[in-house]
């Protein structure tokens, strides 16, 4: 499934050729994320093969050894010879490309190509709809990467959508009392999400962590309003415009607002794995892969968790 | 010298009686800072005596030990029984008053009482003219409270004005490589900053430690487009108004947006006893507090450092 900066088209295309140290990966299932919709939107300037959420079988590899594993991959294809790739930080990596979002085609197609260094096996108590969730499971979990909840029981998330969900998952599993705040109170009964607590009004409390994962503008200042003096607040989410942000609370409170992104994809299938998380609970549907705009349409309807894409067998 | 909400103006006052757990301070100088000129503003619902940076010598107090000493003191009178409190963080009393900026009459007067819990001694060593600095130096020192710099050994600082050349002596003083992006390169030859960088236009390379000391939207962009992946970004100054901020970079690059207010006084009176820092640099001009109106004015002035107010002998 291809975006050409307009227009969004189901195409034939040949089956891609991978470079040195890349493998050739069939897809099984791909996942449809907000990233994905918001390229549609013209936030990004990506043209091409969208999807960066995927599980698949490698095809062809210059190790044969791989050839047949079922794996997943980071997105994020890095030098391994820049600054920040020598700093330990390759997400970061200055000159890195990242599947279907940056200058590299993704995984809305029957065949992909990634670098064998970014792969991830995936042993057979993960089945290709957990497998499928590894990538924003990571994403979720990098917050616990990124903040020290050593001295932290508490944290509220802002936002009950497939990010806020998978976040709410991966602390309550940590043994953090989370309280969500979103406007699908079902959802806060979801497997997993046994413990939290669920509320469609803003907490009068204040929490030395939020994470908002709403991704709008008044997320954006209900979750400054949760946090506490001296607490962290994580953003999880990109946004359409700028936000009017007067930062005079930030400083007087003296508040850590943590930007976070791309996460441990080994700890994500390590924790599907074990049994501890189980983020398959948020799938809603399943599309054939030439099925896929009428499966983009129905992941932008209001209220849609996740939509999986699926090849033919 | 008193701010009613509309005019700033001297006048006679009846010397204050201090509330139990309180001390009578005579005024032996006072620093006028940027909060008092953004009071004056109308940033800061504040009225009565402005002035929270000052040295003076103890007059009245129930513990007959304290009389005669010279002082400083934290701003922050804390209730020292709420959550914040109990959570050790004083500074963040839920029901704290602060000295000159909130509830609480300031030290642009001969005469002001402060809690004895919040004194810090200044010694012999230390003259007025570096005293008067505590509370403004401290506040540079919070960076180091807030921040790891353990394998940071360079930082960015952006503004040149009385808190970016703190903020820089204190870095500079811990050893950390620091470049001052600033408008006034005289100030970058100010003794104790012979090892900085100091710069007119914004570097091309990136810092993981950036100090926003600006007050101005501007600064706030250009410090975000300093901060490398991963790094760390203090803000130190608040704003007029609301900025604008598109907090994708943040998200994308993994930054941390620090704030930060009030620091150890206690510190920033042992690093000026120790000679690790003198402060006294900054100072531009000295005036009697009789003049307070002028003083203001001048401090106002465009380029000007700190001025400082000065009690009748």
């Amino acid at each position: 499934m291809q975006w050409d900066g307009s227009h969004l088209a189901v195409r034939d295309v040949p089956v891609p050729e991978p470079a040195p140290g890349e493998v050739l990966v069939r897809l099984s299932r791909a996942g449809i994320c907000n990233t994905d919709l918001e390229i549609i939107r013209g936030y990004y300037p990506f043209t091409g093969t969208l999807g960066h959420e995927f599980v698949g079988v490698v095809e062809k590899a210059e190790d044969s050894a791989l050839v047949g594993r079922r794996i997943v991959a980071d997105i994020n294809n890095s030098c391994h010879d820049c600054a920040m790739c020598h700093a330990g930080h390759p997400h970061h990596c200055l000159n890195r490309t990242a599947l279907g979002i940056k200058n590299k085609d993704g995984a809305f197609a029957e065949y992909l190509t990634t670098p064998a260094t970014n792969l991830v096996m995936v042993p057979d108590a993960v089945p290709d709809e957990q497998a499928v969730f590894a990538e924003p499971l990571a994403a979720a979990l990098e917050i616990q990467e990124q903040v020290d909840f050593s001295g932290h029981h508490e944290a509220a998330v802002i936002g009950d959508g497939k990010l806020g969900l998978l976040i709410a998952l991966s602390l309550a599993h940590s043994g953090i009392a989370v309280t969500l705040v979103g406007h699908h109170p079902e959802r806060g009964t979801l497997p997993g999400l046994e413990t939290i607590t669920y509320t469609d009004t803003l907490p009068d409390s204040r929490f030395a962590v939020v994470c908002e994962a709403t991704g709008s503008p008044a997320g954006f200042s209900d979750a400054l309003t949760l946090t506490s003096p001296r607490g962290t607040l994580v953003l999880k989410s990109t946004y359409k415009d700028p936000i009017q942000f007067n930062p005079g609370p930030l400083v007087v409170n003296e508040i850590t607002l943590v930007g976070s992104r791309c996460g441990p994809m080994d700890k994500a299938i390590a924790m599907m794995a074990a049994g501890d998380i189980n983020p398959s609970v948020l799938v809603d549907e399943t599309f054939a892969l030439a099925d896929g705009v009428e499966a983009v349409n129905r992941a932008k309807t209001r209220g849609a968790l996740k939509i999986l894409l699926k090849a033919e067998d």
